[in-house]
């Protein structure tokens, strides 16, 4: 619209919210283009179409849609934006920030694992853009709503769960985000362990790690040393810690107990059922669509604010204590 | 972008495509408006944006997003755009006609199931805006590009499969939706009967009706006339066609073979498992995509035209012939 009418984005925001210091003309010349274009006073054109992005994945070598949490949100949402008239654009991981979020033809947005600094998030405030997060912003402002799950009673109820089928140290795949969830749950985990006095065993998430290679040293400790469970708060994280398991001769779950954060019924079908955490994806997304058009729609009603979805864990094989008795 | 040079859309057309008869300043109008929004001369801004659109159920109180078969191509059509680096437009079924297809910021579209005579092909064509059809159109023109599957071959296989497996009166399911596979699905049961002189039973599907009540005449008639096999051609069939049976005293597939076109897994799960075709919405979701970037970024090239993906018959319990001899 600024390229349109032959001026900065600012002249742009000035003219159209009324304020700074433009002539007469100038201002008359935007709203004539705004009006032509459909544009509001208040934001864009209606577009009727929402966008979702998930901003911490950029330049990372793998599809977001590929994992399983995505792929399920990515249709809950599609089905509720349906739902109420909105089409719904679905961006991938790696567009850049400028000039793409100034331009992008939505009525609002849903961030997903927006991380800390984030600048798409900074482009879509500087617009005046109505936002939804999905995973609690890492420097949230006043008025800003998010849907997400409670990380750290989750993380402490499956820590909680290893510990009572008798593990005595645990170890936490991890590490890789740079977004809400994973600090959360890593300072959950450090928290749990301070409690008791237990060391903290973090390894190294990476997606491309599909051999769980970074289990490889410490599975290779002597029993004494070595983690008796391991959480993986990443999807594809279950598999490698079973590929790693494997290599080193750890059965599971007799001497290796094993969860994971997971969307992916393979996990279920698999020899053995790994016990795995739902963050329920589908709640989550339905409940993003229904907040960010309700934004749109009811600007002056109260805000929707901050709104949490229970996660799950479902105990499978792979995390029971054999015959009921803490082993060891 | 009509809108802003105070012109109708054929003069914008006639403007960027050199044609008609425009007076010089009319043209270099549009032209300046046109750089000033980012247009190409062949088509509109840049986007790097791909729509996909179901047209056949406008007005139907569903959700298209809801059924196996398109929440699967959803996915997969999404981690094909975005491995492309585009972003996938994701429409309701209901949006109207216009003008929304007129302004829709998208490089190009997917028309999935695209009924004879329809409205949004047609502001699409006017648009000269790049089209992807999964599921033949039933007008194609030449140069037209689709991917699907050969529903006639298909058709053929499972009704051969029933009557292998002793059936002798196959009902089919079908009846509901204007596009091309609806048609093509009928019209090979047609003409599969008609070669043996058997009579057709076309049970007329409602998305709505989940118990099946459209079997009820059929399924209520005396044993020599009602029938003993049923393909259900959309996916929620197979659900309705087991409630009328359990209904009706019908043993699957003692008295009813069943086979539905799903992609759903709980056909699989359910007791008895249900045999399914799979029309592969993953394959044709990525192919459609494929095709549509090379129409975009390959204009030049050689056309892909039209893309014929196998589908494939699972047989279960529900349409085997109980100790491989021929029943009745």
């Amino acid at each position: 619209m600024a390229r349109a009418a032959e001026v900065s984005t600012a002249t742009v925001s000035h003219a159209l919210g009324g304020t700074g210091r433009l002539g007469e003309s100038t201002r008359r010349r935007v709203r004539e283009v705004a009006a032509a274009l459909g544009y509001s006073a208040r934001r864009g054109p209606r577009t009727r179409t929402l966008g979702l992005a998930v901003t911490t994945y950029a330049g990372s070598p793998w599809n977001y849609v590929e994992i399983a949490y995505f792929s399920r949100l990515l249709t809950a949402a599609t089905a509720a934006a349906h739902a109420r008239g909105y089409a719904l654009t679905l961006l991938p991981a790696d567009r850049g920030a400028e000039p793409l979020w100034h331009d992008l033809a939505v009525d609002g947005m849903l961030l997903l694992d927006s991380p800390a600094g984030d600048p798409v998030l900074r482009a879509l405030r500087a617009r005046g853009l109505p936002v939804v997060f999905d995973g609690r912003p890492p420097d949230p402002r006043p008025g800003d709503v998010w849907v997400d799950n409670d990380h750290e009673a989750t993380t402490r109820e499956v820590l909680d769960h290893l510990a009572a089928a008798g593990a005595t140290r645990i170890a936490l795949h991890s590490a890789y985000g740079r977004e809400y969830y994973t600090g959360a749950v890593t300072s959950a985990y450090a928290g749990w362990c301070a409690e008791r006095g237990a060391a903290e065993l973090v390894v190294a998430f990476d997606p491309q790690d599909t051999a769980g290679h970074a289990f490889d040293p410490v599975f290779a400790a002597p029993r004494r040393s070595r983690p008796d469970a391991v959480y993986c708060v990443y999807d594809p994280g279950g598999r490698q810690a079973l590929a790693a398991a494997a290599r080193h001769g750890l059965r599971i779950p007799h001497e290796l107990l094993l969860v994971c954060a997971s969307e992916d019924p393979s996990y279920a079908a698999g020899e053995p059922p790994v016990s795995t955490v739902t963050l329920r994806p589908e709640v989550i997304g339905e409940r993003a669509v229904g907040a960010l058009v309700a934004l749109l729609e009811s600007p002056g009603a109260a805000e929707p604010g901050q709104l949490t979805v229970p996660a799950a864990l479902t105990v499978r094989t792979s995390s029971r204590a054999r015959g009921g008795v803490p082993r060891l």
